[in-house]
């Protein structure tokens, strides 16, 4: 646990940072205020965390619990307005944070259920929720339909992660071990699905 | 009481199948991709069931503490997009089913406000909830103005089936037959608000 | 305390009627049926302490715990509906009004988040959600993007009061005294703010 912790630890401020700025980014291509900007940023960074904690009934839920989170959300959204010519130029580095941040909030949701006893399904519908629902607001609160609903593999790969993790913890997998790999899965699937423009089929 | 349970496990199932389809069809109508149906056919099923738990506080919410919502909601939006064609022409049935589900939710609902002591408005207006905030939530995601603001006696059928139920049961008439009649009223005014087109007015 | 709370009531009462009057007055201009208006105008006037107490996991919700809120709403809302034109005439007064509910608003989440034990951060968070969530909400239901993000100084004053009535506090003035003030300071800004139609910086 130890190793997956403190790897942990900065996945997912690189992870929160990211969906911040990815929420300031779409909040500055509607042109909202400064003010604007920052909830955005904030609600598609602690989003899916807090769905997952008042549906559980966790509460407070975690960003009140200390002001570390929405301090480095506020920094990161401001970044975001005063250097956004830069950022744009980092799309890709954006893209893999991004990527990997929703590999590991995937894994904290599904831990969060298991750790409420609910039954595995359960736990990956948490740890999709963890890692998709941020970005769902997001785009509701813009006042567009939800992207994740029109392309791309994104929540799939939460949910294949979070089956893989059950597998590999079933084959009695060393835990920490379960945990980083299922990170990947979710992290490779998302890549991969976006560099081969992967979508999900339709039935009409 | 017993009558009841069985037969409000029946029409609940009933009730879910049927939100969930109206569901998935809204959505394909959008054109979401699979993941996307998926999601509304569950957000409107389980929508209304989750805000009455999380606002009385009685958490995990309904569908985390068992996969059977999730997994009969799952299986009914896979089915939903497989045979939409077939479902086009059940039109009068779902609208049969949904319209007894929202009964039964109501009344649910309002069972729930009344093992938490609320008061008898609050709880019917804990069981409008549960009967149409489902609703409410699958149009938010779809980018549309909520249907329930502008047509139909929707609500109204739970506030009237919801006053129904208390006055009855302060005549002092068998709890079980409070239930069933409550949801009967909620389907009859449903059935012939449609039938005859009734709106709520305007005023201005 | 004493004096701040009658005072604080009456205050909340006028805050809650204002905001209901907003959330009315938005549904019709967007043709809602009555019921559309009652519930957008309930939405607005409770949405934001409904969230802050959610996410604090104080349940049931402050107006689950008594009808009064609700009745109170549902008044303003049908009085909204038949005296629409005459209420147009009174714009100012209500603009007051919500000014000064807003400031009140935003001390009660406020002080809640200090009884939770919250970090000062916190705490300025918690009251700026109490008061501005609603017309967020208010304008998600009617499919607009939030006004608040758009135009004007709103979450501004809230976060100002805030910050004023931690300074004040630390520098050991009364509390009630503090309450007051910080009020004042919120329903200032908001004035100002709307007279000399100060916004906030965009950055592209």
């Amino acid at each position: 646990m130890e190793l997956f912790d403190s790897l942990g630890y900065v996945i997912t401020i690189c992870g929160t940072i990211s969906f911040a700025i990815s929420g300031a980014f779409a909040a500055m291509q509607k042109r909202l205020d400064a003010f604007g900007v920052l909830i955005v940023a904030f609600v598609t960074a602690v989003g899916g965390g807090t769905l997952r904690d008042l549906i559980v009934g966790d509460t407070p839920v975690f960003w009140l619990k200390g002001a570390n989170y929405s301090l480095l959300i506020i920094l990161t959204a401001l970044f975001s307005m005063f250097f956004w010519k830069k950022l744009k130029s980092l799309k890709i580095t954006l893209f893999l944070f991004d990527s990997l941040g929703l590999g590991f909030f995937t894994i904290v949701g599904l831990q969060k259920g298991l750790s409420f006893d609910l039954s595995p399904g359960i736990c990956i519908a948490l740890g999709t929720i963890t890692g998709c629902f941020g970005g769902i607001t997001r785009d509701i609160l813009l006042n567009n339909i939800p992207l994740i609903f029109r392309k791309e593999i994104y929540a799939t790969a939460c949910i294949v992660g979070g089956l893989c993790f059950f597998l590999l913890s079933y084959l009695g997998m060393n835990i920490a071990l379960v945990e980083i790999i299922s990170v990947i899965v979710v992290f490779v699937i998302r890549i991969i699905s976006v560099k081969y423009n992967f979508t999900l089929p339709r039935f009409y």
